[in-house]
């Protein structure tokens, strides 16, 4: 419905009668994703890299290029946009019945098995060198490491954890009903945006993207915003109106659901993270105030091979999204040195 | 327009002609407030105590009582409501021309120069042994100590600042676009009340309200409902429905607009907050999301006869409402030890 993409960069891989965790069948999905660079000849330099809520693998794309970590000229680097943000099945582009509001419950394990396929059922990749990825990206990463641990060496997970917080949950349903409380929205079946909804959720996510440091220095000064109203309406109502509502619906509601514990066979979620056996950096930040560092720090103790990196930014959630120079020099820098470290 | 009060229990001064801040006069504008207990002879026992945002005096109540610092048997405690509460001269019961919609800009220190008729011009008392108040009632509080220093002897603010932050001010936002999405809300206009846009502020604050370990121990549990979702419909849905709209998005623009600098004759924040004389109990939530302690720590710096005293608890912003106990006993015994201490 929403045209999120000027130029089609992308490849589709056709998932066939796919069956969701929660028991709907989607007929016809669909996985879109994008390759840059080449695969080696035993398909050893793959990083698979999904991708954040709202965003497409070109919002993305700021932590790929030549001279970066992941760099193109040395990995095959597979961005996977996950299910509902428009590019892969949505509510957006889904055919009926499960169309518009009709569009059935995406769950974190979902759209990791959608990803299975594509690594190895398409590429016949053995292992993934990496799986990396930010916030609900972050939030697959480590669904990925519980559910096929051995289907990777390395995973760097950023700004996220494997289970929803229920804070964070309810954090979600504010932003939820921002849209769901314009009359527009019809239950999901418009003709055209809910507009005022989509403005209202950038209002909503604004105290929460962003520390409270972050405002009270007034950065948003230092990113061609004039003043505080600016920034509010020219960057996150901006930033909302370009989305489609029933896509933020379906990835806030596969967010909130984000749960590493309903991995099959784990009855808790420590149990899964004591399963991850790739080699973990994880990097919250330190100004989080959804993500939380207290948060990830808990979960990342159970992980047997992992370390804890704080981002040191006062940017919040945003340090991980390629808002603030020197956090995504940060992580790269993170990424870089796992890839250069050799694991048995 | 809504039902605030079963029972009137309250006394209304008239303030007559009331010319605001930002330039408006509020013609038939009106105080409510309650006494609790006698003044004694020379009128030197009397607590002012200014409500919260969205609250009346009958809110405020679990401080006052036979036994508690606030005790009514040796205190006379003047409870005030603040402007666009409701009871005192609001959108919902002020008259054309400035009802509903087009009800004029209030800031803090109009609340406090119409309390300061109560106090000085009906009742004649020379000096209030103390002000205290939560929230926008500390702000009220601390605006009070700044531009009549001489008036009271003793001031207790709790989770309040005295002037709110700019990521206060982003959150504040969130909380008034949950409102005027809705429709039904038109410009503040309505025969009804707004139900939808009422609910979604609950959804919206829920989050702001209480800390993320309050929502990870599940302590709603211990408050008589019976799942995270019973919590947010059967109390925060339940809570902002009571309310009026107009009212709700009346008081949030004063609580942006708190700002002591704004004090006669200051030029800043801190120069306002050296101005205050009286002894200074000041008491933030150490896990409050909006009232941050920090930010309360910055500012008590800047008075010169104060201290601040973090309460200890996971109920964020919650801890100083009278919702949990121990929290209320924590605030209490503060009131309390301040009141028995001679100041000369």
């Amino acid at each position: 419905m929403t045209e999120y993409s000027a130029i089609h960069d992308y490849e589709e891989l056709e998932l066939g009668d796919f069956r969701l965790q929660e028991g709907a069948t989607l007929r016809g999905a669909k996985l879109a994703y994008k390759q840059h660079g080449e695969m080696n000849n035993d398909k050893s330099n793959v990083i698979l890299y999904p991708t954040f809520f709202s965003g497409t693998h070109q919002d993305d794309e700021y932590m790929i290029g030549e001279g970066m970590a992941l760099d193109p000229s040395k990995y095959c680097i597979l961005q996977v946009n996950q299910l509902g943000n428009g590019l892969s099945s949505s509510p957006s582009n889904h055919p009926e019945p499960y169309d518009q509001g009709n569009f059935p419950v995406i769950t974190t394990l979902d759209n990791v098995r959608a990803q299975h396929q594509l690594v190895m059922d398409y590429f016949h990749i053995d292992q993934l060198e990496m799986v990396c990825g930010y916030s609900m990206g972050a939030q697959q990463t480590f669904q990925w490491a519980a559910a096929y641990p051995e289907k990777m060496r390395k995973i760097v997970p950023w700004c996220g954890t494997a289970s929803t917080t229920p804070h964070n949950y309810v954090f979600l349903e504010g932003v939820k009903s921002a849209i769901t409380t314009d009359g527009h929205w019809q239950q999901g079946f418009y003709d055209s945006q809910p507009h005022k909804g989509l403005r209202a959720v950038g209002r909503v996510y604004a105290g929460w993207g962003l520390s409270q440091q972050f405002y009270y220095e007034q950065r948003y000064l230092d990113h061609g915003f004039s003043s505080l109203e600016d920034f509010l309406a020219g960057f996150w109502e901006a930033f909302f109106l370009q989305k489609d509502a029933n896509n933020l619906l379906s990835m806030a509601q596969t967010w909130q659901r984000a749960d590493i514990a309903r991995t099959e066979g784990c009855h808790s979620r420590d149990e899964a993270l004591n399963r991850i056996t790739a080699k973990a950096l994880v990097m919250p930040c330190e100004t989080d105030l959804y993500f939380r560092r207290e948060d990830v720090e808990r979960e990342t103790n159970c992980i047997p091979n992992a370390e804890c990196r704080p981002i040191p930014s006062i940017y919040g959630h945003f340090a991980g999204i390629g808002f603030h120079e020197e956090d995504t020099a940060f992580i790269n820098q993170g990424i870089k040195e796992l890839l250069e470290t050799s694991v048995d």
